[in-house]
Formats: C-alpha cells, structure tokens, sequence
C-alpha cells in the first residue's frame, strides 16, 4: 500500500448491477486519503443492467498501481468469463494488491482469472454452486474472507462487505465513523433477503423466474473452468 | 398513476450522495414496468459530492409525468434550497404525483418546495431538528410515512425507504421477491449506524466533525423557512 492514500479500483463493465458498486464506493470514497478508480476499457458512459450510466475514470492502460482491487456482478460478468483482455488486466492489478475482492458474481470473474482456486468464497445465492467450477470453495456467508481474498454476496451485501475491507485498512473505529454517517442501521421491511429467510413461495418463484439466465450463466462458468485447467 | 407503466422520477443534482439515489434506483428499476428517470438541468454527466459522475436521463423540460417523484440528498442539496427553477419543478411534478418522495436531506429540499409543511418527515440523522424551520414534524424514524409523503433518512435507508414505496404500490410479495433478488438481509459489521446505538465517542466525533457543515446548512435551511413564510 502507498504511504500517503489507498488506491481501490473497482471495474465498471457493462450491464453490471450498479448497485455492487455503488454501495461498496461510498463507503470507499469516504475512508481518509482513499481513492477510488472506477476501470473499463475506454472512458465512455458505462450502462448498467438496468441503464444507468456511469463514467469511468480510467483505462486499463491508465489505471495506476491498486492497494484494493474490487470486481461487481451482474449480467454483463458472463461476457468477461472468456474476455483475455478483461482477465489479464484483473490478474496483473491483482499482483500487488493487498486485496483482491468482489461482491455478488464478481467473484465468478475472479474465479476465471484464476484467482480463487483454492480460496473460500461466495456470490449471489443463485449461482453459489458455481464457484466449484473454477477450483473455489464456496461458503453461504455474507462476507467471507481468505488469506488476501474477501468476496461479498449478491448485491446489498457490497456494505457490509466494504465495511469490513475499511475495517480491515484502517481499523474498526473508522469503519464504525463511515457506518454513522451512512446511517447504516439497517431495517429491511420484510423478512425475505436470503434463501435462509424468505417464504418458500417467494423463493420458489425467484428460482423459477431465474433459472434460465442461471442455466447461461452456468455454461459460461463451465468454459472458464475448462479453460483454466487447459492453461495449467 | 399510468395504467400500463410506473414512471418514477428521481432528481440527479450537483454533489449529491450518490447512494442515496443509486440504492433506491436498484430497487425502483426491478419493479415490473417502471421506468426510472433521472432528471436534472441539462444532460451532461452530473457529479455526486465524491466524485462519481451519473448521466441524466431527462431534462425539467423533457421529464413526462411522474407517479413517483423521490429527491435524494447530499451537500449539493444546500444549493437547490433557494433555486427557483429547482423548486418550481418538483413543486409541478408533485401536484399530480401518487408519491411524493425523498432521502436523506432531500427532505429539506422538499420542505423548501413547501411539501412538507404539516406533514411528518425525517432525514439524516445530523439535520433531523432542520425540518421544523421548513414546518413539517421531524420523527426519528428510518422511513416515515404521512398521507402520500414517504421519507428516508439517511444515505442507506434509501434501501428500506425505496422497499417500502414498492410494497405500497405493488404490494407485499413484489417487494419481498426484490429484496430476496436483491439478497438484501444485512449484516452490518458493527452496531455503529446510528446515533442511538453507535458508540458514545464514534458519536461526539462525528458530530464535531460535521459541525461547521450542518450549520452551513442550517442558513440555507432558515432562509428557505423565511421564503416559504414570505410566499403565504
């Protein structure tokens, strides 16, 4: 890590879940002396899976060296499971990072670099199973950390994951300051946020409903894994 | 509301807190037939206080109608507490909106529209006594309904806030299957999210270290009080 502020980079690809970056960012951006680089391939407006457009701040060629290197889900992950050029430069940043992270499916594309085989980690409930495709072993906890790896789970779980990285840096009290003034206390109207939780029904129906998009995003993860082994 | 579609407006101004918008707007955008619009002055990228540049989707002139109008906050929102044309908007857009919504300090954007006059509100916790100078009854509460005004209060409650909107217009189990996609059953990391339970010192530091800025804007505030006294 440099001495005088905190370089995190989190990739900005499209018809990503923007809120996988968004929550973990503003708890970013808040730590002291943080910079917080948002990377794709060129500086053009990047669409979320949903069409909110964001800016990138930088090129994989312009992305400066990276203390925390973080990788969002969403649909658009499935078009970097085979992307060399998106894989090569997550692997290189990851080098000197201190910590390689992910929230929701990011952590699928960490796994197609080659960055978790061997490592505990998680994803969106929906596609937990998935990891064992690309060496990992998956753990059905929100936030799970391994030696330099902490992947978070689907989508909201980026707070609490980024939480846990600033507390990791910087120490509890920090994080317990970002955590104030976030007003982070949280008070979910329903009891329906994990499959662990939410009436059989509502999951029955969410399984159904995704279940083809889980299907493609399965064969697109079953590649990867065949061509991680085929590069070893 | 339109029969067919639900347009939801959420303001996209200078130097907001971008996840005061982006967490509902994840929320918001899941909902079956929404169109989500982000609206501001022009359509150039705008930028939240920490550096995130957003596109806008529509303009004051462009927007179409809206049955929910939300209003995120941020220290940007202390410029829009006497701008006319800020004002004269959400007031338009509110007259025939089913929902009229804000987060975080968005609140006082609206009690500087006159919304909120005789109504219950909340904001973020820091400028929570500000509302009475705009006439509406401050409640210490995450999300605070009164007749067709839902308010959240800070940053994060945007989240519960928006789960809430989507339950009163879908119902129950559209809400609960978005919290479940959305895996949304938080694990915060420490018990620090407000001032009711952080920690006595994380609380007075943080207080101190807000103070000169909630004082800024509490001239903003006072004078909007004055305005809306002047305009009766």
């Amino acid at each position: 890590m440099s001495e005088s502020s905190l370089s995190i980079g989190m990739l900005l690809f499209p018809e990503l879940t923007q809120l996988d970056l968004t929550g973990p960012y503003e708890v970013f951006a808040r730590a002291p002396d943080a910079n917080v680089h948002l990377i794709w391939k060129t500086l053009d407006p990047v669409r979320s899976d949903r069409g909110m457009g964001i800016l990138p701040t930088c090129t994989f060629d312009t992305c400066p060296a990276l203390d925390v290197i973080c990788i969002p889900g969403g649909p658009g992950q499935i078009n970097l499971m085979d992307d060399d050029e998106t894989l090569s430069f997550i692997r290189t940043k990851s080098e000197n990072a201190k910590l390689v992270t992910s929230v929701c499916t990011g952590s699928l594309v960490l796994g197609a670099a080659g960055l978790l085989r061997g490592y505990k980690a998680t994803t969106h409930w929906a596609s937990l199973d998935q990891l064992t495709l690309l060496g990992a072993e998956p753990v059905n906890e929100r936030v799970v950390r391994d030696r330099n790896r902490i992947t978070g789970a689907g989508v909201t779980s980026g707070i609490d994951f980024a939480l846990n990285v600033i507390a990791d840096i910087y120490g509890a009290e920090i994080a317990q300051s970002i955590q104030l003034h976030m007003e982070y206390d949280p008070e979910p109207p329903f009891t329906s946020g994990s499959p662990r939780v939410a009436p059989e029904e509502i999951l029955e129906q969410a399984k159904k409903q995704i279940a083809p998009f889980i299907e493609k995003r399965r064969l697109a993860t079953e590649a990867a894994g065949r061509q991680l082994l085929k590069n070893n």
